[in-house]
């Protein structure tokens, strides 16, 4: 298909798909001609990831063009390791700047991942993420809200079960990078939406309704 | 303290500063002469609120004031609507445009909330946001993702509980709503970057290591 008709298929305006394409968020189409390029199935599902990642994931685009040369490599690397390596530049940016509290969080954290026996790799970003939080929460005054991480990790465990059941079990294996993906960002905002529908059915539980 | 010294206690710098004021983000100080305002702890606390909603939450100038004007107000209210008035701006944007497909994915999600008994009002914006979700995943083909959406259901009610038990049990009456915030906001960073951790040891169980 021509330019015009991926545009109509993904509702991406054929100026954004052009950028997209020097961005190499989107690989060439097939020269059909010196000025005209052919898109197939590929480009679609392709833009629509891109879009997913920008709109619901709001990552950097610099980020995408690095998840998305890792979705498409290392085929014969061992599942976990691809899954790693595409995965790691997903946990966020690290805003806060190094230096003995950011220190003290970090071994805090080590010591409660130590505690759920959970196997990550030293330098999972996650940890530092983990970190960062814990340190925000302090700097605001309401470290509390961390004395029940053992049962948030509890549930972390049960979802990412649920995550990888689902990726593993129902795809191609080179699917299951770009689902783990996917699964990863979308996956954030739906996790967001059921915990804040679950506060809600909480708080009525716990607090009753006015009147 | 003078703006200088409200500037050093929380990293923020001065121009920021009067930028947030400006903005109707941090309350105006005292008055000591025409020219000169002074600051004291709650403008500390705030001010370090405001820069946790920008940098971890990343949302909108406008969301974030219309979020502390229901922190600031409704004190005579019923806690469960206080807390619904203040975290519903929360929940996010809405991406997608309406028609036919998003109102068949609020239909599923709607029946998915009943069958798990939620207590939700019919305008919260958790549920809209949940079907935007279902729909992303069905245009990039992988719907098999939301399989296990009763297990995720189960997850955040665990999280949900542990999260009111920590704000309701912890806090004078009034800081329960901005601990609510914080928790909201900071707390989706908390569960993004545990869900990772879990996912990287759920993968080293599921894949095994390399080599």
């Amino acid at each position: 298909m021509r330019v015009a008709e991926l545009s109509r298929q993904t509702g991406v305006p054929v100026p954004t798909i052009k950028y997209y394409l020097r961005e190499g968020l989107l690989p060439a189409g097939e020269l059909t001609s010196p000025n005209q390029a052919s898109y197939d199935d590929r480009h679609v599902r392709r833009l629509r990831l891109v879009r997913a990642l920008l709109e619901v994931g709001r990552l950097p685009i610099a980020t995408i063009r690095e998840v998305l040369r890792d979705v498409d490599g290392h085929a014969d690397w061992n599942m976990h390791e691809r899954l790693g390596r595409t995965l790691y530049p997903l946990a966020g940016v690290h805003d806060t700047p190094p230096g003995p509290e950011l220190a003290a969080a970090i071994a805090d954290m080590d010591a409660a991942i130590a505690r759920w026996g959970w196997q990550v790799e030293p330098d999972s970003p996650g940890r530092r993420k983990l970190a960062e939080v814990a340190l925000t929460f302090r700097e605001l005054g309401v470290e509390y809200l961390l004395d029940e991480i053992d049962r948030y990790a509890a549930a972390a465990e049960m979802i990412a079960e649920s995550d990888l059941r689902g990726i593993a079990t129902k795809r191609a294996p080179d699917d299951v990078v770009t689902s783990a993906v996917i699964g990863t960002v979308v996956g954030d905002a739906l996790q967001a939406a059921l915990r804040r529908l679950a506060h809600e059915h909480t708080s009525v539980r716990m607090f009753g309704r006015p009147g």
